[in-house]
C-alpha cells in the first residue's frame, strides 16, 4: 500500500515546506510537542482564544486538537477552530486524551468528531476504543489494553468517519478504511515519558501539513517517532534522559535511519 | 514511630499497584510532575473542568491539589474534586503555593482546607507559617525561612486540621499530630529546579494512593525525593541537568538504594 | 555607550539581589523561564489571576508580560498588572510573541502597550516590525526576517513609546531612542529550542529588577543570553540537550566567561 521511499519523501517536504501546525493542546505537553515540530523542522503555534482561533487556523497548514486538559473555553475554541480548518480543506488530527475515563470526555470527543469532522484520529487502545463504542471505560490517560484488540473498533471508526485512524503503542496500526498499515518500531520506555502520544498527533500534523496523502503522512509520522524512540533510548538511562534525546533524535533523524531501521508492514 | 521497611514496602506497592492520581496543578510544573509520577510508577491524570473533576476524583486513587497557577474557575474545581475526594475518602494531598504572598492565596488556600479537609498538606517553611497565621506574609513561592522554624506553625497545623503536615526544605519534617519524622536527605540544587516542592506534593499523591497509613506514605514520598535529589545530583552540572537526572533516579531508585543513603529520624 | 563591566557589574546586581520577578507569561515555556530565573539568581513567580494580580505586581522588582498564549481573562490580568506596575514606577518587560499573525494579536498587543507603557520591549525581527506597522502580516511565531531590517521601525517604537526596544536574532539590536547595543553573541540551535525569546524576555526581566538602567539591563540580559548559548551549543547534540544545557550554562555563568567570550558593538 505504501512504499518506503514514500515515507522518506513525506520527511524531505517536512524538511522543505516547514508548515506551520496550529496546535490547540493540553498544558502538560505543550512544551514537549512545540520542541518535538521544531525539532522535525516544522513551525508549531499554540493559540486557543476564541478571539483568534479561525484566523490562526486560516495561515495554518494543518490543525492539531488534542484534548487532554480541557474545558469549556477551550472546546469552544476547539469547535471554531475545526470548522474553520474544514472549511478550508485544511488537514485536522483529533486526540481525544482520556476519551472513556469521565462522562465528559466522551461527550466533547463526540462532539468534536461530529462538528469538525478530523481528517485524522490517533489515540491508544483504550482511547479508540471508547470513542467507538461508550460503554468502554478507561483508566485516565493510559491504555489498558494492546492495539490489536482495538483493531475492529479502529475500522469501524474510519469507516464511520471517513478519517485515517492511528492505534498507538508496542505496535502502531494506521487504518484508513480497509487498509491497515503496521509499524513495528519503538520501545516500552516511550511509555513512561509524558504526552508521548500527545507529540504523536503533533509530528503526524506536521507531516499532514506537508504530505497531501493522509495515510502516507500518518504512517510517516509514526514510523518516525518509533525510529526516534529507538535512536534516543540506546542513549538514555531513564525517561528523563529520554524525553530530551527524543528531541534530540527527531532533529537528526534522516533518510539513512529510515532505511536502516523501520520495521513494518507497509 | 516508622521503620525503614516500612519506607520500603511503601515503594513497592506504588509499583505494584500503580495508583491513579489526579492533579488539579499548576502550569508551570505540569510536565514534570506527570514524568514523576510515571518514573516512580504511578499513573498522572490532569483534569480540571467543573465539568468532569468530580468523576475524575471519582476514579483516582489519590487527589493532589496545588495552587500555584490559580485563578477562579480552577478554584471551583478544586473544591468539587476536594469534597467528592473527601466523600470517598480517597486521600488529599493539598500544596499551598505562594500562600501569605497575596490576600488572595491566603483566602483560597483557607478555603480549600475548610471545604475540602486535606488529609496531608505539604509547603516549604514559609508557606505552612502563613498557613497557620496570616499574619505572615511570604515573597513570592520560595521560601524565606528554615523548616524548625515553622515546626510549632505545622504542629497547630496538624492539631486543627488533622492533617499529615509536611515541611520541605533542607530537612524534611513530617507531622502527626504529635509526632515528628525528619528526613534529612537532599541536596541544594533541588531548591535551583522549579516546582521540585510540587513534586514533592504529586509524589506524596502516589504514595498515598498506594498505603494507607498517611504519616508512613508522606514519610516516604519525601525519603524518595531527598534520596532521587541525591542520585541525581551526583550527574549533574546544573539545574537544567538535575532536572532531568532527577526523573531518572525516581525510576531507578531501588530498595537498596534506601537502605543505603536514608538519613532520617524516624 | 556601555562599558562591558556594566555588563559584568550588572550580573552581580542580579545575583546579589535576587529580584523577584513576576511573569504573567504563556503555557508553552512557564517551566523553562521559571527555570531560566532560578539559574541566574533571580526569584520567580507566575501568576495571572485578576484576583491577585495586582498585589503580585506590587511585591515584585519586575513585571513580565507575555502574550504567547493569550486569552480574554489573561489579557484583563496583563492590563491590571501592567498598570499596577506603571503606578509603582516598576519596570515592565513586553514580549508581543506572535503580533501580526492574527488581528486579535496586533489589537492586544497596541491596547498593552497603551495602557501598561511597558518600559522594556523585546520581540523577534517580525514582530517588532508588526508591532509598529499593522500591515506587516507573520508567520505564527517565528521571525521570517532579519534585525537589521527591523532597525527603522524598532527605532520609531522606541521613540514613540519612550521603551527600549530589543530585537532579538542572528544578532540582538538594543534600541534606545538613538542610541543602538549589538550583541552578535548566540548560535543558529538556539531557534530550534521552543521559547528561547521568551526566555530574553524573562532575563531582561532579572536585569531590569536588579539594574536601574535600562539599557545596560537589556544589553546584559542579551549578552547572558548568547554567551550561555555558545557555552550550551558546545556541549549538545541537538536541540533537546540545547535546552537542558542552556540552564546550566545560565547558572554557571561567570564575569569571566563574559570577558571571553563577548562580541559586541556596545
Amino acid at each position: 500500500m505504501i512504499k518506503e521511499t514514500q515515507i522518506i519523501e513525506a520527511l524531505q517536504k517536512v524538511h522543505k515546506k516547514s508548515p506551520l501546525v496550529h496546535n490547540i493542546t493540553n498544558y502538560v505537553v505543550m512544551n514537549n510537542t512545540a520542541n518535538a515540530l521544531l525539532a522535525i523542522g516544522a513551525s508549531p503555534v499554540m493559540a486557543h482564544a476564541v478571539d483568534e482561533v479561525e484566523a490562526m487556523a486560516g495561515i495554518a497548514s494543518s490543525l492539531v486538537i488534542n484534548m487532554g486538559t480541557l474545558s469549556e473555553k477551550w472546546v469552544d475554541a476547539m469547535l471554531l477552530a475545526g470548522k474553520k480548518a474544514t472549511a478550508d480543506a485544511t488537514d485536522i488530527v483529533f486526540d481525544p486524551v482520556g476519551v472513556g475515563a469521565t462522562p465528559y470526555r466522551t461527550q466533547v470527543a463526540r462532539q468534536i468528531i461530529e462538528a469538525c469532522r478530523p481528517t485524522i484520529i490517533r489515540g491508544n487502545a483504550s482511547e479508540i476504543m471508547a470513542l467507538y463504542d461508550s460503554n468502554v471505560a478507561t483508566k485516565g490517560v493510559d491504555s489498558t489494553v494492546s492495539g490489536n484488540i482495538a483493531l475492529e473498533s479502529a475500522k469501524l471508526l474510519a469507516q464511520s468517519t471517513q478519517a485515517v485512524v492511528v492505534i498507538s503503542g508496542e505496535s502502531d496500526y494506521i487504518i484508513d478504511g480497509e487498509k491497515v498499515v503496521i509499524i513495528h518500531n519503538g520501545t516500552p520506555i516511550m511509555a513512561k515519558v509524558t504526552g508521548m502520544g500527545c507529540t504523536a498527533s503533533a509530528i503526524i500534523g506536521a507531516f499532514a501539513g506537508a504530505e497531501e496523502d493522509r495515510l502516507v503522512a500518518s504512517t510517516s509520522a509514526m514510523a518516525v517517532m518509533g525510529i526516534a524512540g529507538e535512536m534516543a533510548t540506546e542513549k538514555s538511562a531513564g525517561p528523563g534522559s529520554m524525553q530530551m534525546n527524543f528531541i534530540d533524535a527527531l532533529y537528526a533523524i534522516s533518510d539513512k535511519e529510515i532505511e536502516n531501521r523501520l520495521k513494518a508492514s507497509l
